[in-house]
């Protein structure tokens, strides 16, 4: 997605463990605009999917999910990995690490959501090591719902994530796609 | 919000330490539609206000400020509570205290984001204690930056969030107000 890809090249920066900072449009303070526009161009990509739910975790994937869940007329519904409002005991939990912060977490769905009849996309603000997915699709899994792909802002492609879910038959959407960082250049593909 | 509070008479339910289950539609299971025009709503009442920024602190916040913000325009920012993401170090911080979870956290805003030409909107799901919303307060002062007001979803009126916002000379827009609670029952103002 050009606009996206603009948008890395002109605002975002570099910093260490290449950790690319998009917080000045994507995942702290968020265009309106462009997250529409980037909920809508997923939408449109799995469009002929028959999804029947949006499936994120906390918290930076919420906005997306929420634009991605409006155009497609489906809920949205976002894994909890902190406590933060109710939800039911009765949950579906699977294990994650973030190596960018060196933690685990346990994260879950309430089972009154998810089901043997969905048709579920994920959908993330950024893809590298494809931790927090796994764990996505082990809650969509152990539901017996199927999961449909998964769509993303930036995909990481000098980490492992993306191969992985894709050698595992996933359809994996990502609007823009990042090759690799010289010094604080951040190189895109197809840019 | 006539839609607003059929759906909490109809669908949510009650449970320890008078927490009002909203799990199905508001705050885990999203129902898009009703966010959408939620958020159209919360715009209207504050669309005289030259609105510069929205700002909700983290998780269950965080649709609904996007719909907020998409209508009236505006960037919306989400005040960090985990470790989640980049934020760069160079924030304003206050702290807040969850009684529903017996915790308190850090909020914190990146610098870059709020300043002194700012009108800022704080938009959450649910009122009733106010904590967040002093920390968000807290956090807006600090920047040099004015609180135009909050919009939330649903005001639980046997706390004291609002009447402490309000005397505190903050407008405050509930979309929803829960009266108080009797056994099961949820008694709201004007349904």
């Amino acid at each position: 997605m050009k606009e996206l890809k603009q948008r890395i090249l002109q605002e975002a920066n570099v910093g260490e463990g290449d950790i690319i900072h998009v917080d000045m449009f994507l995942n702290h303070c968020m265009d309106m605009e462009l997250m529409e526009r980037m909920g809508n161009e997923m939408a449109k990509r799995f469009r002929g999917e028959k999804i029947t739910k949006v499936l994120t975790v906390e918290s930076s994937g919420i906005a997306l999910a929420c634009f991605v869940g409006r155009a497609l007329r489906v809920p949205v519904i976002y894994a909890k990995k902190f406590q933060t409002g109710y939800i039911d005991p009765n949950v579906y939990s699977a294990e994650t690490h973030s190596f960018s912060f060196g933690k685990s977490y346990t994260i879950r769905v309430s089972k009154k959501y998810l089901g043997r009849d969905d048709r579920v996309l994920l959908v993330d603000d950024i893809l590298a090591n494809g931790q927090a997915a796994l764990a996505l699709l082990e809650l969509v899994s152990k539901s017996g719902a199927e999961a449909a792909g998964m769509a993303v802002a930036i995909e990481k492609k000098m980490r492992e994530g993306g191969s992985v879910l894709r050698r595992m038959g996933l359809r994996v959407e990502a609007l823009a796609v990042v090759e690799r960082i010289e010094g604080d250049r951040i190189i895109l593909a197809d840019a």
